[in-house]
């Protein structure tokens, strides 16, 4: 009996480009039958924030970020070439026309495949966010279950 | 016998600095003798890119991107103190007075000792890159191939 | 008699938020027993900084860079949501009400558990950064030295 192979990605950035690198690796993983886990940590928490705006008790500060904060990948920027908008406006063009799925829908398909969605339970308190802002179906830890899982990982990836 | 190391690198970012680390480390990794992998996607498909400008047949959006985007790494902005190009003139300077190489000959140096230098081609297809503007003897893959290599690296980075 | 497990960061990136998420993983792998090794290389130097001004002989072009580079964690800015100063603030004062350490802190807590901490030669000779300088306790290498550690590493991250 072989065992499997296995997969770790710590999300940190909150840039849409990214975030589609860091799911596009997670669900190539996943299909080559690794065991697949992404932390989302500091502004990679945002890919997993719902759209909607959800009613929760925060205090002036955690609501601030709340506001500035990207409710989920739609509404990230771009690393490079952001041109005020209009490099994401440009790249989703250019996607829909590939068939290049969008990062909300690689984000299921990871969710399909059973890739393990962690948030940081950390900067969640750092950055005031609340469970039922966030995806359902994911799990909550910190850096002692993240490197539980990376220091068996045969690839651990920074992102 | 004992099995060759192997290091592989996604250079994901598109920065001349962060292009210089990638190879700077690809390179120490091929003179220890690791097998090295770079897997170029996103902005870091520029640092493979001709400097001269190629004539190919694209759409009206790949011409914009093929034009904002630089075309090898001389053209490329830090990702620290850029300062409207003033930060790259004075790190270039600085390279030449104490005989660091540019990025441009330790892609020379790399493709020298074998290491794999490999274009995204789901990448290629979404920025309108074509093989005729990449550098020769490069390699053509997805993010399968990617994952084939990292599974059995010892030292897989995400730069 | 089993292994050590060995965790190594390569801490390119010279942003307060960065900086701390190297650190936070960088504890945690040394809590969990690993021998941890951060390899601060390009901005990420600026972490090794002493706070003080330390009288040395520089170049001007030395001088420049030395000016404008932050001297030690606490005058970084993020990567994200920096807004002239403002993110960084914010960020401070949630932290401390959170009791999380800041980055200078997190530091100390590293060398408290015997944390490797590497300064990269090369770039120290090309921003010029001396070694007085630097925190008392650190190491000097280059980017052999970090390979021969990341080749055994468990978890090898780029940050």
């Amino acid at each position: 009996m072989t065992e499997r192979k296995k997969t770790t990605i710590v999300l940190f950035s909150g840039d849409y480009d990214k975030v589609m690198a860091a799911y596009i690796i997670a669900n190539g993983a996943a299909a080559y039958d690794h065991d697949v886990t992404i932390f989302h940590t500091f502004w990679g928490l945002n890919a997993l924030r719902k759209d909607e705006q959800i009613e929760t008790k925060k205090s002036f500060m955690e609501k601030m970020f709340g506001k500035m904060m990207p409710r989920g990948t739609e509404k990230m920027g771009l690393s490079k070439m952001h041109f005020a908008g209009f490099g994401p406006k440009m790249i989703k063009d250019i996607m829909k026309k590939h068939n290049v799925l969008p990062p909300k829908d690689l984000i299921e398909m990871a969710q399909e495949q059973d890739v393990k969605l962690v948030a940081c339970t950390m900067t969640m308190e750092l950055l005031g966010l609340q469970k039922e802002e966030l995806l359902d179906g994911i799990e909550y830890a910190g850096v002692a279950a993240y490197l539980g899982d990376a220091q068996d990982g045969n690839v651990n990836l920074f992102i």
